[in-house]
């Protein structure tokens, strides 16, 4: 079993969707990923928090077991978030962004985290990501990036120099496709591909995921769920549920990654079932590895 | 092998796509299922043209081994349908459509048709595919429809009568959610089994098809292709290669339907590759396994 470092934000969400509505959860990508991958391996937590994060939320994720070590609570205010999102979950709608503490956030990773084997650089300011890389003593095993549109459009150079360096990208298709500039998702992952990345993993919500890993491309579905509550998190999530297993297997052939693209779907079929970490907090045990059979039996070929 | 009868349109169709332009070329829901189908099994064919049907057209379905004494010339003008797509290739806009023959289009089987132990009814007035189902003298070991949103709106009622009546319908996404009245695609194809269908497959344009088959789903994607030149006759294509394995095999059990779902991806990748049937029409021996062994692929979760 590998550990598993993950740089990213958490955050104080306000969530509404036509399901319902939440002020101030737990949330950020850091966080989601880290209580996901927390199934899985030895997660270790590098982000920054105010002065007001509340105890209870620390306490969550430290009872999964993740090192919490990392998470510095700066003078300040934790940074928030508030979207929404209509019927069609695929996208959300950003009403409110407040940085705080996240604006002057610099990762200073301590000795030990400096030779993790795993590194997930979540989805945060590409300058920060490059940091975080260039204070590794040993370059990890498997290094993966997520990011988003406001980072396409604003710091593209230093996005680009991040891809260079990294083994695989998780991005959204309508983010892929903007940041290969190609309507087409299969060209537009090929030439995500060829800035670095050896895979590219492009996460579709309704539609699932697609794998492009050393040339071949691997599809898998979401999960058919009759409720859908809040897509906040499944991102993340679901890079928890890639990495934790890769991490775990301590594997990064093309099998190990197929099986993560599962894994992740399964950790994001749970997010998308209630608001925040909520489901995730149910889990019981054999509720992953049952949903990974459910996965399984969804595209076998041989019923 | 089983015979396999299909009742649908045979059509004229211009077309505008962002790649290209074609005007009064070969179309018709009957006529993209037959001809994809000729590759698995031996097809009867039931529909109606003018006298303005160009001779090479009856020609290429009969140099595929399609029986096409039930294609019928009556008197006036053949069935002809103009559609753009954007770049968004998943809707088509109806530019114009004259019915002409079609208009009066009242399918008489012969005798020995009657007796055919796999039928499709193509997309068509629901008044017609119950017609037809009438004229059956023994009840086929399988019926599959395909139906529109034109239909939905329009003949509700007769839709219904015959969905109670058929084994398999197929459907696109847009579509099963209007029939069924549910935005959520998952609870919409359960809405549609439970209007008769044992078999509900809902066909998703770039996103693939799933099919839900005595209680479950299974997933398959789209092709990945890097250039889609036109979307007309992929659903149509797609029930050809689905209905054709089937009869092919004559099974009609859920491994079975798995595999066909298969095929019928593989046809519907082929046809959008080029305009009207061209791409079907340069198909050589191994393409289709070929193809089907790529699907397979895309899906294993063993890479």
């Amino acid at each position: 079993m590998g550990d598993l470092l993950v740089i990213g934000s958490v955050a104080l969400d306000s969530v509404e969707t036509p399901f319902g509505k939440v002020r101030e959860v737990l949330g950020g990508s850091a966080t989601y990923f880290s209580y996901a991958a927390s199934f899985f391996t030895q997660v270790r937590l590098v982000a920054t928090v105010g002065e007001d994060f509340p105890e209870p939320h620390r306490r969550l994720l430290a009872d999964r077991g993740v090192d919490t070590r990392g998470l510095r609570a700066s003078q300040g205010k934790t940074f928030r978030w508030a979207g929404e999102y209509g019927f069609d979950l695929n996208e959300a709608r950003t009403l409110d962004t407040q940085l705080n503490v996240l604006a002057d956030f610099r990762p200073d990773l301590g000795e030990d985290l400096r030779r993790t084997p795993f590194l997930f650089l979540a989805n945060i300011d590409p300058e920060l990501q490059l940091d975080v890389l260039r204070q590794m003593k040993e370059r990890p095993r498997l290094v993966a990036l997520d990011t988003m549109n406001f980072w396409i459009r604003g710091k593209q150079a230093a996005l680009r120099r991040a891809l260079a360096e990294v083994d695989v990208v998780t991005i959204n298709d309508a983010e892929a496709r903007q940041l290969a500039g190609e309507p087409n998702l299969i060209r537009a992952a090929r030439a995500i591909g060829a800035m670095g990345p050896r895979v590219v993993v492009v996460k579709r919500g309704e539609y699932g995921a697609l794998m492009l890993a050393d040339g071949a491309f691997f599809f898998v579905p979401a999960y058919p769920l009759e409720s859908v509550y809040d897509p906040t998190g499944a991102g993340d999530t679901f890079a928890g549920g890639f990495m934790g297993h890769l991490a775990a297997q301590e594997r990064v052939d093309a099998a190990a990654m197929r099986r993560a693209v599962v894994y992740g779907s399964v950790m994001a079929s749970f997010t998308v079932e209630d608001f925040s970490l909520r489901r995730l907090t149910r889990l019981k045990p054999g509720d992953i590895a049952d949903r990974y059979a459910s996965f399984h039996d969804l595209i076998r070929l041989e019923a």
